[in-house]
């Protein structure tokens, strides 16, 4: 996140997160500073209900124009259904933020994560935020990716080149996962940064279009949290202009970040240990197509046979099945790995320990042909494994 | 399911199912034999892919114009997805059972459950039906209803009696579960014997009704299977005829097994520990009520967190939010048992204590009211834990 010139991090302890006695308080009050205001653009849950952090970083990208000095983000405490006191602490830490950065209030954005409806300590934050002042700098990214962190295995960070117009430009960014992942957007944090200048129009295109491909492509479990966003803040530092000319460089590049980023958040869901990449084909619709492979993704039964490394290709059929698409199960195809396990209306149960050998990997991708069109999705998901449920069933005691 | 008068039935080993050897070989054959043609309703899965059994019973029906001899079902294969051989088997096993009955072919309905496409092994039913036959009796209902079971921890029956114009009927069921679980209908197997005479239509639309807030309002992981269905027999032996000035009594007693058999499924559903009654209100519409309550029931985290004994009431709340139904977060409502954790916009943080008590209960009811109307809906489901992951990472292998 701090690869682009002119962006700075910090990732401290407040002392919000809980942690056993006689361990070092863990990282959980992260800071991304621009150097100059940067064209922002961003993208909010869907969820109906919307944590206080997301209401007044909306408010404020309104207010400031879509120009951002700052982000404020906090982990261990989501500031969710927290009611009018909720509000209040989202508003103090970006005004907190603001005067420590010298800004205007609404040129600081705030994010949280965390557990839904406790009391986030804002004297916690306001206490810390000297020292995460002090700690900003260009090689502090991995602090901050570290400080977003909830029940992420390990933090999720990106960056790619790209020469826009003969100057060299950088993409970077970092994200946090790892449960309560359907983004519908979005069901994480994630922070992207560039040094190109990008009219804030194309800014919103090329995040609305990298999204939809990596971020809302993804699934863990289904849910869909009250508090997730993505962030895009473009400086100019590098002196390079994105117009229509150079927009599908500088696309490509953000999606490139976005990809890897979203498909860390994946690999570190919650107790997962594959990636699964379901590639659905042959679908009446594109919207048919992202349907069915957001059903097969996010079915415990696919996502516990891949865990047992099961050929069970039946419930990638039973799944498509129910997905509410078209389906013609005469003309559909299911593959795991390159092994066809059904076609023609018949299966080939013979392929089955071919495939069972296939199911060892840690990546592996099925695929479910519906044999009613020739639209296509890939969605990425994880194995749905005991640790999930440990790691959930007592997530906030 | 042999508590009317005029039905017998039996249970037996197939050798369908596989079994550690030096084990004494699992019951897996079922037969339900009517002494008379049985008045028949029926509702089958709504998965666009429809397994052998399903397909050929739905013939049968028709060309019985609905009466029924017997039911003839096997666990341990699904004989779903099996193309046409697996036709000719559904076929053979009714054909078969209705030679052994002594009545016409499409007097005779078939189920299977199990693993799907699969092979179905014809020759093994063959072979085991003069045992079941032999068997019959009017004291084998739970001997049937152990051997639909797959990976259900205990059978499921039900009876109860009613008075219907001065004469004593029964209703009597079998059931079994237990995952892919989210009847549309209908996730699981269920049959269901009357000894009252119900004319086709009144007991198509009994069988409707009781199944909607039923079977249809239960939920164990969202799945929705190639194979199943219920099957309602009225044989008419208690001399007391169903009509529209005594369907409700009827209706009741019928709704009142299909209830117990559903909560049976629940309990029973894979690696459950907790029934849970998930109850929303305050609904625009009967539809979001339904749409909301379960999405609750299906959600992971929430499942999870009832399995931890967590009252992490704010993952009721981020469910309804992206549940796609009105929801107004000021009016909402939230309760886990008798206390109220959420309401009027703010937490009630300091009743988790309270509620997480209550959480230790085996029978537990979480309530979310929308304020957004006055409808309501209440489905039930069971927890998440590690042995739902363990049972089916390894099902098939």
């Amino acid at each position: 996140m701090t690869t682009p010139p002119g962006f700075t991090a910090a990732g401290v302890s407040a002392g919000i997160k809980r942690h056993p006695a006689g361990t070092p308080a863990p990282l959980d009050l992260a800071l991304l500073v621009s150097e100059r205001p940067a064209t922002t653009a961003a993208l909010f849950t869907t969820n109906r209900v919307q944590a206080a952090p997301v209401l007044i970083s909306r408010e404020h990208l309104e207010r400031s124009q879509g120009l951002t000095r700052a982000i404020i983000a906090n982990s261990g405490c989501a500031n969710a259904c927290t009611g009018d006191e909720g509000l209040a602490v989202a508003r103090e830490m970006a005004f907190e933020a603001a005067r420590a950065v010298g800004c205007p209030p609404e040129q600081v954005l705030v994010a949280s994560t965390g557990v839904i409806g406790v009391a986030l300590p804002i004297a916690a934050i306001r206490t810390a935020l000297p020292a995460a002042i002090a700690a900003l700098g260009p090689d502090q990214g991995a602090a901050a990716a570290r400080a977003i962190m909830t029940t992420d295995p390990f933090p999720k960070e990106s960056s790619v080149q790209v020469t826009i117009g003969g100057r060299s430009v950088s993409v970077g960014g970092m994200a946090k996962g790892s449960g309560m992942i359907e983004p519908m957007l979005a069901t994480m944090l994630a922070f992207v940064t560039t040094d190109a200048s990008v009219p804030r129009a194309l800014l919103d295109r090329a995040l609305h279009e990298a999204v939809e491909h990596t971020f809302n492509a993804i699934t863990v479990d289904g849910e869909c949290s009250t508090n997730d966003c993505v962030m895009l803040l473009a400086n100019g530092a590098s002196g390079a202009s994105v117009d229509e000319s150079t927009y599908s460089a500088f696309a490509d590049a953000l999606r490139s970040v976005c990809h890897e980023l979203a498909l860390g958040i994946v690999r570190g869901g919650e107790g997962a240990t594959k990636l699964v990449t379901v590639r659905v084909t042959g679908a009446a619709s594109p919207a048919d197509a992202k349907k069915a492979a957001k059903a097969i993704a996010n079915s415990p039964l696919v996502k516990t046979a891949v865990h047992g490394g099961d050929p069970n290709w039946g419930r990638l059929i039973a799944v498509a099945g129910r997905a509410g698409v078209s389906f013609d199960l005469t003309r559909a195809v299911v593959t795991i790995g390159p092994t066809v396990l059904f076609r023609n209306g018949r299966p080939f149960d013979d392929a089955a320990p071919e495939a069972a050998e296939y199911l060892k990997r840690a990546d592996i991708v099925v695929g479910v042909d519906l044999g009613s069109g020739s639209a296509g999705s890939t969605v990425w998901t994880c194995d749905l494994s005991a640790d999930y449920v440990r790691i959930n069933a007592d997530y906030r005691t």
